[in-house]
């Protein structure tokens, strides 16, 4: 049975689950979740989707699985792929993914929302600052581990990949630019040249076009 | 060999491994990190300790590990504990470790560091206000969550309140209060009760009062 992804294009963490999914070679397709008219914050969705209100889920049979962390270690279940060659491997894995939910992504995808798809009147400036500041000292972690390295875990890509990319090919400004970190630009581009690899807005339904 | 937990009492994060470690019954020890005098932001901790500038660090014979999440699944590994009974239920832990990683922990502990031990001239006053409205989104799923359950999953303790309780039993405020959320209050009262828990304060070395 074809796997379900609930997500959208703008959310960088139903991204990594996506993206996990495409390069797999797994068979899956996406459901468009309507985040932008409030689908994940109303009672339905919560009750019968997801009771954190949040994007992706993947339903998978009788399975129902939410944060994305999760969706990509059921994906290397299934698939054998993206979790390393050792228990070593692994461990460094979940821990590349833990810091990317508690550092990175959850502050990049906070302050790109902020910018971006909040009415331009409602932006907290105070707030969006202080996050830039915080994703400063993240990108930096990240670009000096990739010093010398094509990938954040081994020799090839794995979820830790997978993972802290979720939000660094997106357009909308939020204060990340590749060119002030060039291992983080080099690594994207090995990214970039998988097979298989697409943008987050060619791999699942919605973007800021289709709401314009 | 004893396993040696570097860390400090004021951690929520470091908390959550020291806990998971103290109720395994495993043999560990605390170093304290001194991150007040900012040993986790210098050259040293970075390049010997850990390169995320970040506690806690568990150091077990020739295996490094950080991110509290990471150090929860190796004391599950070696004790068999606090994972769950099947497939399923570590799958559910882990989608709880995220969630309080990228919602609540990550939160909670900024926001109790900007209200308690930044100088009071330097608080930053609308971030504290915008992360307490997204923590009390948070408390509220949790508080829903709990509702009929004595564990978040299961029935029994697992990572999955490990860590979401990491910095619910701290004395200093930083907007959360047990009286507001009865479902919690009641949870937070099953982990107190269980043979073996210490308060923070009491099982790692540091606490505000050492720096009076």
């Amino acid at each position: 049975m074809t796997m379900k992804l609930y997500c959208f294009g703008e959310s960088g963490n139903a991204y990594k689950a996506a993206l996990a999914l495409e390069l797999s070679g797994l068979d899956w397709e996406p459901v468009k979740v309507d985040f932008f008219n409030g689908e994940t914050r109303s009672q339905a969705y919560r009750e019968t989707v997801n009771e954190m209100g949040e994007a992706p889920v993947l339903v998978d049979g009788d399975t129902r699985l939410s944060q994305s962390g999760v969706i990509q270690m059921y994906v290397s279940e299934k698939s054998g792929q993206f979790n390393g060659e050792s228990p070593q491997d692994a461990r460094e894995v979940m821990r590349w993914v833990l810091w990317d939910n508690h550092k990175l992504s959850s502050q990049a995808g906070m302050t790109r929302f902020l910018m971006n798809f909040l009415p331009k009147d409602k932006r907290p400036a105070e707030v969006i600052a202080f996050s830039q500041g915080r994703l400063a000292a993240a990108y930096k972690v990240l670009n000096t581990h990739l010093t010398g390295r094509d990938w954040i875990v081994g020799t090839g890509i794995t979820n830790a990949d997978i993972s802290c990319c979720g939000y660094l090919f997106y357009p909308e400004p939020f204060g990340f630019d590749r060119k002030d970190w060039p291992e983080i630009d080099r690594w994207l581009s090995n990214i970039e040249g998988l097979d298989g690899w697409k943008h987050p807005y060619d791999l699942m339904p919605g973007s800021p076009e289709d709401r314009v």
